[in-house]
């Protein structure tokens, strides 16, 4: 599937949304309460003492987790499956088989000292539209499947080994019998030796994703919505400065060659090129390691990471330009050398414009405020969009925290969320995209 | 001993002095090559694949080092015993057994990675003077002592239980039996049982110390011995950069509290403002550490030391408030905290004006060329200074490099040195301290 091949459906798209406009008033309402209730229930498998959630991928609160969905799915009426990758399948059938399925869902496992917001929250809201279509008994002409992705936090096995990305090492590394990967697998109910017929072989019509913003955008700006254009692509840089280690007392200030003190004024220089260029890209230091690593001696080697995203693989390599011509005046000032490692190749996905448009759609007739942004973070959704249109609705953070205990998104957000998510989903059935 | 009892005696100490120069020219001379020769046959053990040693406290390396010296010394005539500490001591009688004994030497062990010259050189000093002063014939009134001392560079434990140093934790550290200390004690034949009764009880005349510079002031002005004016003190302080971890992809760049961009800024700042100021303080940040430390996140903490050292304390702290006021508008700019932890009390130890004067008028009959100067680095005359009257002698470092594989000082600055030692000791030897 290209992606450009929908920039010339948008007509055909609109068509067929008005007939779904007509009934928009009367579709049935997400109830925050439940969406809370079901967070909070979820939020147990992992719980830890600073009310965040240690729930990473293969763990037991993670099985445990995994269990507990496949049980509330099943309430729910879905027919419930668990592929060789782990990932959880909740189908709800539409009125013609043979139309392909539309797919939304997230991930429930987390980060260590992680939230329970962050995937949880897509989660509940795919359950909940399925709730929704059952109390108001619409039965969909497409097959429905809610998805829980295996370890998005973790590589993202589950969506890589759905959309059939895995590489050789990735395949390797979660099947070597013996490794806690390959146990992990087959304890959520995968099977490590199948881990490549995970792959969906048959189409797929659209995939929604419904995930909290992880920053704080739509809080700051007061809006419901987040309509994500694309997310961003991802590439870090291991950077060494190299000076020369000496002893702390007996080196005078001047002619020291302090690696340190380098890295600090590149450190200090890349916050202020990405933090002044025009556009949305970050550049973040993360590590940073000083050699020998003693009070007593001069730091004569210093090891970071850089990292930059962007949604254009363009500006990445722009920025990463300016900050190695950032570079050279610290290298002659500061007597070191510095050197920049190699970056795996950053790849932006970009969602599909005429989901995009689905989406906005549902939001303004839902009432709800709205903005299209960029994703700063990963999501299972930029595997699915090699494979399907995709297409993913924010939800606000409070305070743009994420990865932390103090994640949290207010039922009604979560709410409003879902009610866009299941106008997108009927809209979508009743689209037809061009390649079908 | 009260270091300004000293300021009265010039006049004696150079009436005495007259006398010895008479003497000086012909007194024998050092030979660079027996120097040279048994540098490199003390630097066999530990020596690593650097061409540097390994010989740190307590290690195989340090005990079999050890026993090299122990024959060594007992080849040049020095009745030699190892006090309970470890220390070797070498006898060599004088004509008035009732007069206190002047003490020289400095140690042999190294920090990890370590070089051939730091401490070797004043050792072998040390036993080249005995070995001038056997060839001549020449009897000092005053007995003599080689020293040389336990763990120089791990917390100084011999020349701290010599001098009587040791505090409560320190002494429980090295005799709590099957520790590695303990046990490296007893090897190097010392026992730990017994620690305390290493304090030196009966008066010693003088202490003088060989050493080589660890830094690169007489090297760059072609200088042959610097006189040591005192030993800095050293004060370490942890600081803590608090900010706030959150997404390195969904937090945008303007309002990022980022922890390792404001420690950057700081750590600039203390180079520029140590670096600036008026005098020879030194100031390095060696460590240095972010939290939660993962590519992917905004540093929300970093920790990392700040150590400066000056001759002067008043100095040390002075440049530390300076520093602290530098860190506020970082605090406020960049929305973080930045606390300073507690450092111990720096204790500078000033060297004995009369011993320098002894050492000036010993380079000068030698027509050696000479500064006075501070040492950055601690050394076992720092304690010594404590209790006798002390003095050391530097001798220059190639590329003022040190800690290091590539410490080196060449035959000939080693034999400057070897001689203005002896004309020191036996200048000393003619020297009646007034409260003797």
């Amino acid at each position: 599937m290209v992606k450009s091949r929908f920039m010339g459906i948008a007509a055909l798209v609109l068509l067929n949304l008005s007939a779904v406009s007509l009934m928009a008033a009367e579709l049935p309402k997400a109830s925050a309460e439940r969406l809370e209730k079901r967070i909070i229930d979820l939020s147990q498998y992992g719980r830890n003492a600073d009310g965040g959630v240690d729930r990473v991928a293969f763990s037991d609160a993670n099985v445990e987790g995994h269990k507990f969905m496949v049980g509330l799915m099943k309430a729910s009426g879905l027919e419930v499956s668990v592929d060789p990758a782990g990932n959880i399948i909740g189908k709800r059938p539409g009125k013609n088989p043979n139309l392909p399925p539309i797919l939304f869902g997230s991930h429930i496992d987390s980060v260590p000292g992680g939230g329970n917001y962050d995937g949880d929250v897509g989660v509940m809201a795919a359950l909940e539209v399925m709730d929704l279509l059952n109390s108001a008994n619409i039965v969909t002409d497409h097959p429905l499947e809610m998805m829980v992705f295996t370890a998005e936090e973790s590589s993202m096995i589950g969506s890589r080994s759905f959309t059939g990305d895995l590489s050789e090492r990735t395949i390797k590394e979660f099947t070597t019998p013996g490794t806690m990967r390959t146990d992990g697998l087959d304890r959520l109910g995968g099977d490590h030796t199948k881990l490549q017929q995970a792959a969906r072989k048959t189409p797929i019509h659209a995939f929604v994703e419904l995930h909290i913003e992880q920053g704080g955008i739509l809080e700051s700006k007061k809006l419901n919505i987040g309509i994500v254009e694309g997310i961003v692509g991802i590439s870090t840089w291991p950077i060494t400065v190299e000076g020369f280690a000496n002893h702390a007392g007996t080196t005078p200030m001047p002619g020291r060659r302090d690696a340190l003190v380098a890295a600090s004024k590149l450190i200090v220089a890349i916050n202020d090129i990405a933090t002044n260029m025009e556009g949305r890209q970050v550049a973040t230091v993360g590590t940073i390691k000083a050699f020998p690593g003693a009070s007593n001696v001069i730091p004569g080697r210093v090891e970071f990471s850089l990292q930059i995203r962007d949604l254009d693989a363009g500006k990445i390599q722009h920025l990463f330009e300016v900050i190695q011509q950032a570079a050279k005046p610290i290298e002659k000032e500061m007597d070191v050398t510095v050197s920049f490692g190699p970056s795996g190749t950053p790849s932006p996905a970009l969602t599909d414009p005429a989901v995009r448009d689905i989406i906005e759609q549902s939001a303004k007739e839902l009432g709800l405020s709205y903005q299209h942004m960029q994703s700063g973070a990963g999501h299972d959704a930029q595997h699915m969009a090699e494979i399907t249109p995709t297409g993913m609705i924010f939800v606000p953070s409070r305070g743009g925290i994420s990865h932390s205990p103090n994640e949290y998104s207010s039922p009604e957000d979560m709410a409003n969320g879902a009610n866009v998510l299941l106008h997108t989903i009927l809209k979508l059935d009743q689209t037809k995209f061009a390649e079908e």
